[in-house]
């Protein structure tokens, strides 16, 4: 049964690796003819495999293509790449980059991730959840407009948000995605959340690290971020700390200092610091990634950044049985239509959840 | 197939309605003999119902205990009465109550009560989700000696939590009893949370106003508040202003009311306010009772009660057709095993979370 029908793209935004930017190369798939003579499903796990393995832009663009397809033919081909690329995967560095849209993520991304690139020989990939790709297709034109001098970079890959009917769906590709860049040498991976739906929570899932981009500005700028967010940073930066800005940004990060004071330290005894940066003039952001860095080590030293991947693995293996099963289910005869009516029922109050419930499940396997 | 095993009581803390605190009334059973003469599962829904209809609280809390129990022959008996409780419940106003141990709930919940209770002429039930009660088998006398005003009072009724073994089963039983109150005319609802583990949440999505008390103190006073948790509060009140202490309460409260003007409104346009109040002098209480009610009558003339009460009954129907079939799945034989080895394969970064969900889901529905 195939229980990816949920996320297939939509008409017209199939996945197609011509469509792709992989950072520096810009290869039209014509590069590499041993990756290119046949279509991603016909080659077989084992020869992308390798070419991942080998750093190849255009051989991780295919295999990304072959993971994010919702074809059933390509599940099981996948499924063996994601395996082979297990082994390999896991050790680069995972920062969540989050904020509400104009607050410059992008920006940021792109100055940060060039001084990492200059000052030290690390392979940077920057992917991105977006939910809203799935009507959009993407934002491949403006990741790459507004992260030019990376998206030129030789050791950097820079990868749209996957586009999907859920966000399930959207959060999976990513999150393989990720597996497969650090199987092919990258030690340093961003994920960037478009900063609206329920992205936020998902990206923390993922990552090692979660900085929240601020800004300053009028006493109610602060209103686009959701509630919960601020609380999951590991990390938070005013941004566009810059010029007549400087003054109002670190009152803001005055603000935000209060706020995180408040939320207590995580459990690896944690307290999220508050920074002023602008990636315009470059200032602060080496504090951020040094900032960054203290807290990776702070986790590693208390052996959270070890706990933290290993529940994130058992998270992703429990959302994927209990999304598979209950995909199964509801694609029963009958089911969806059933399940339909009876929540039209319970939200007008006219029979209890558990009545309908046991309606709806009993009907099957009572 | 029985999908309720997940949550039987643990042996020797069976569900027992003499173990159950009437308020006012601390009638043993014999009171009422047409409830008593048989065990509650050999009595009809229909029975029940009437009695619970008709404001005694030996049926209430015989109804309770039925909706509670976890033995297959109970179940449908327990839907039939709450599918004949559903169309006169949902008339209360809920509201949950959350703070670290050690804030003063039952206190505060004690005064506030016997306010409403004298005042006006409100019957008030008082329930609780407290997922360590699977250990401790309640908290009973500790509520009923800490409320002893509100336990002796006619028009009151505290139930403890549940017991169970997950929060799922815990928090489903909470929320059946609060419809079974409802059903018996209670109109006021408060839902206590032990403020540990996720019982937050779990109450937060089943009230119409949530309630945070917190504590005023040094700099690291506010640790216990769990990440997450301020920003679900509709409200928040500093408690035990009051002696010595009124000075450092402002100070809190303004710490607080920082915090919360940056997370910004609600959906509804809500500004959460910050209050002191003294459950042992009183002050302010009546304060935070009104605030409440101009809650309420916000988003009731928003659309926003209407709208959060359709999504939580919405949401208690998905999250009970998903746990009845996850549990259906798991109960198949051999799945339990697989699962917790796979589990440890992906844990341990040897399976990728897609080809382990693949292969546990695809031996039995592929």
């Amino acid at each position: 049964m195939d229980t990816m029908t949920d996320d297939a793209p939509l008409p017209g935004l199939a996945a197609d690796s011509s469509l792709h930017v992989a950072g520096g190369v810009e290869a039209p798939p014509t590069m590499n003819p041993r990756f290119v003579a046949r279509r991603p499903r016909e080659r077989s796990p084992e020869m992308l495999g390798e070419g991942v393995f080998a750093g190849d832009p255009v051989a991780l663009s295919m295999a990304i293509t072959l993971i994010e397809s919702s074809r059933t033919e390509d599940q099981e081909p996948a499924q063996r790449l994601l395996d082979l690329c297990a082994a390999r995967a896991g050790k680069a560095v995972r920062v969540g980059i989050t904020g509400v849209p104009g607050v410059g993520k992008s920006t940021f991304i792109e100055t940060l991730g060039l001084r990492l690139l200059v000052a030290q020989s690390r392979k940077l990939a920057v992917l991105a959840v977006d939910p809203t790709s799935q009507v959009s297709g993407g934002s491949i034109l403006g990741d790459k407009s507004r992260m030019a001098g990376l998206a030129a970079h030789p050791r950097s890959f820079i990868r749209p948000s996957p586009a999907g009917k859920t966000l399930g769906g959207v959060t999976r590709r990513t999150r393989e995605t990720m597996l497969l860049c650090e199987a092919a040498g990258f030690d340093l991976v961003f994920v960037e959340t478009v900063g609206v739906g329920q992205s936020e929570l998902a990206v923390h899932g993922m990552v090692d690290c979660f900085l929240l981009l601020t800004l300053a500005g009028g006493g109610d700028e602060l209103q686009g971020i959701k509630r919960g967010v601020m609380e999951m940073a590991d990390l938070i930066a005013v941004t566009k700390a810059d010029g007549d800005n400087v003054r109002a940004a670190e009152l803001a990060r005055q603000r935000y200092e209060n706020a995180v004071h408040l939320f207590g330290a995580t459990p690896s005894g944690w307290h999220a610091p508050t920074l002023l940066c602008s990636a315009v003039t470059g200032e602060g952001v080496d504090d951020v990634w040094s900032t960054v860095e203290r807290f990776v080590a702070h986790e590693r030293s208390t052996g959270f950044f070890e706990r933290r991947r290993n529940e994130q693995r058992r998270a992703w293996f429990r959302e994927q049985v209990e999304t598979r099963v209950l995909d199964a289910f509801l694609a029963r005869p009958g089911v969806a239509d059933r399940r339909a009516y009876l929540e039209g029922l319970v939200m007008r109050g006219e029979v209890s959840p558990r009545r309908a419930a046991a309606i709806l499940v009993g009907d099957q396997d009572g």
